[in-house]
């Protein structure tokens, strides 16, 4: 899971809207809970073309949130966004903050008073909320720094977008359901428009490989630039290395087109053979299409159901997904699968042999048209000399015949090996369902 | 999956040891991976009682990483850790960066490029790396800031301790296993524990809760400090709604101990009958130790195997967990867990009656002696008047015959259905291996 990036070239600098975002919450600092908002609104943001500077999270403490607004200030922001510390109790104070940051009063808006009150009046009849505090909760939210463009809210919360000098602060609440849903709204007030429209929008594509090195792609870029001429300093080129899946995020102006696509063509000439998607589409999504009406099944025993929960992670899933049997125990191997118990015996429940009974158990009780199996050791213990711990072994399988087996070493600790194994086992069935062997 | 946040009180301010934590990386403000090396070393740096004021997330690029260290010298921090930008590539400038912040000439370290050299010679070998850009790496990652102290690295780039005015910077890799297994070295390097030694450790435990609502914490909270005239003020109190399970951490300083106490009777006496766990233990280990010997099986639909990889995430999960199968197709449900036709046919594949033949033929295929099962509408289509979106049954059953069955309407969208169906499993799971009732 150790993500590494390089290449990252910054084309010219010459996005006219910086941004920067700071996240608030006690909870979110002390690494009690992973923030989610700031990436999420910094992917935005790079869709519009603005230029995101930095994601700073801060504790719901005053002198912290100004500090951190000051900060943005300093280094040009043109907008700032917030996330959190819209609630009613006594320690969300963002409003407030943003306000004095502002040099501006805080005023009751009685409209979104009203507003509020009708949410909270729904709220209240079905939570059995105490009256006085929902008084005074309403009255706290509905104020509002004087000239402030209030954003209805999608929870309890009002958003608000606050002038404040050469910066615009567009504030925002932290649950991330609301934050999505009011995101729209926040970007068409009239203020937050008139900066954004000076943001000139990036083009963007995604190229998605699985199996080669990292160094193959550095090596692979290089040559592009030396040999094929390609003005990759004209580019923004992000690479990513997760759990085996090598993603390279490409953007560029208006105008870069030709660098943009002497990229694309120099890496589909020199590792075109490892790329599984150009669109951005993840594994899932890959695999999904290119089952193209045929059903799957696993057999799973170290991934331990993930796997499965994989393949019927996205929505529709039912009309190809048939089924899985996570066989931790080898009678569950035995009964449910009907693995050879002599087989398990004489090869070990984590070989290639038993793992290709696996998959056949797979395709015939579930009736599918292709299986995949995995087993493996996860660890920490249960690893031998010649079975160490990472050991997998994976099969694939249709069911007019064609297979697909693989054993490899993962390396990482339990938690990586049983992600890895989902990546490959994800992998592996899509070369069988494109009618491929992998490349080596 | 909205987390909230309350009653973050912070004791006193009387932490003497300040620090900031400066995460960068092109590819983690942009939102392309998530960050979790800022949440990590700033959870280590709370257990050392150093107070954490900011994660700032920013991009490769020189200006902003000067901007972002020169802020944190504005909010007067002792220590500033950072993470990324040391590999051997052109866009890898924390070191040069911090070197420029404390004023330091960049000098070679020999010996730091002696213990580069050997480790990347073994890379080399394995990876078949290119010479020339060896000797260049190795090179620029012996290049340290003047008096720095070096750091033995766990990959192949080592970390820096800088001294720089009054702040310590304290430099350490992007990759989460490398900046680990460093930690301990960077603490213990001279110039850090002189810093660390000033700081006041917290006493920590964390309260665990589930099935109730937050604003019932919320009044409990205000009656142990008015009623039990419990000393509140004098904790910090981080309060955080996951999936419906309520987590309350607490933190508080030596002297300290009889709020704190407070705190825990009083939660204890009220809210007493929802928590699952006063240690930190997580749902899946205190299902682990209730199991107590006995074997689980699952029979799972809409979780699609999520439960299964929920129950053998741990080490050691063989001991108890016995397998699983995912019955998406109503096929499978005949076939391989003998659920009746008829009965799908009469009252539905989601229907409390099929949930409780599916936790049957978990406990009978695998020979289990408890059995838990999933079946529900996980969205987004599939929903009907009668049965929402969101709409699962849960059937948790032992071989000795004691029964929970349970039928509700989860909140959210397919991921949040699904992963929130996965962590009520785990709790009917934990409430009949007790022998008791969930309360109401």
């Amino acid at each position: 899971m150790a993500p590494t990036s390089q290449n990252a070239r910054v084309s010219d600098g010459a996005s006219s809207v910086r941004a920067g975002i700071l996240v608030t919450g006690t909870e979110v600092l002390s690494g009690f809970i992973t923030d989610r908002n700031g990436p999420w609104i910094s992917a935005r943001l790079a869709e519009l073309g603005v230029e995101v500077i930095q994601i700073a999270i801060v504790a719901d403490r005053p002198s912290d949130l100004l500090s951190a607004l000051e900060a943005m200030r300093d280094q040009d922001a043109d907008l700032i966004f917030t996330t959190g510390g819209l609630g009613p109790t006594a320690d969300d104070l963002t409003a407030e903050m943003v306000g004095r940051f502002a040099g501006r009063e805080m005023v009751l808006d009685e409209g979104m008073e009203e507003t509020i009150h009708t949410i909270l009046e729904g709220f209240a009849r079905r939570m059995k909320f105490d009256a006085d505090a929902l008084r005074e909760a309403n009255r706290k939210q509905a104020m509002v720094p004087e000239g402030a463009t209030p954003i209805v809210p999608s929870g309890t919360a009002p958003g608000l977008v606050v002038p404040a000098g050469d910066q615009l602060v567009i504030v925002l609440p932290g649950p991330p359901r609301e934050l999505h849903d009011m995101w729209p709204r926040a970007l068409a007030t009239d203020p937050a428009r008139k900066v954004l429209d000076r943001a000139q929008p990036y083009e963007a594509f995604s190229i998605r490989m699985f199996g080669l090195p990292e160094s193959e792609l550095a090596k692979a870029l290089r040559e592009i630039e030396r040999e094929d001429g390609a003005r990759l300093d004209r580019l923004e080129i992000t690479t990513c290395l997760r759990g085996g899946e090598l993603i390279t995020d490409v953007r560029h102006r208006a105008g870069d087109e030709a660098a943009a696509e002497g990229l694309r063509a120099g890496l589909e000439r020199r590792l075109g053979r490892w790329t599984y998607s150009e669109s951005g589409e993840s594994i899932g999504e890959v695999v999904a299409k290119a089952l193209d009406g045929r059903t799957v099944a696993v057999a799973e025993s170290c991934t331990g159901g993930l796997l499965a929960g994989r393949l019927t992670e996205r929505a529709g899933a039912s009309e190809y997904f048939r089924g899985g049997v996570v066989a931790y125990s080898n009678e569950a191997k035995a009964q449910l699968l009907g693995v050879d118990p002599a087989l398990i015996e004489s090869h070990g429940a984590v070989s290639p042999e038993v793992a290709e009974q696996m998959a056949d158990g797979a395709l015939e009780r579930f009736g599918a048209d292709v299986a995949c199996s995995v087993t493996g050791i996860a660890g920490p213990g249960g690893g031998t000399e010649e079975k160490p711990v990472g050991y997998v072994c994976f099969c694939v399988k249709s069911r007019s015949g064609e297979l697909l087996p693989r054993d490899i070493v993962l390396p990482g600790d339990r938690a990586d090996i049983r992600d890895r194994s989902v990546v490959v086992a994800m992998h592996l069935l899509r070369y069988l369902l494109e009618g491929r062997e992998p490349p080596r």
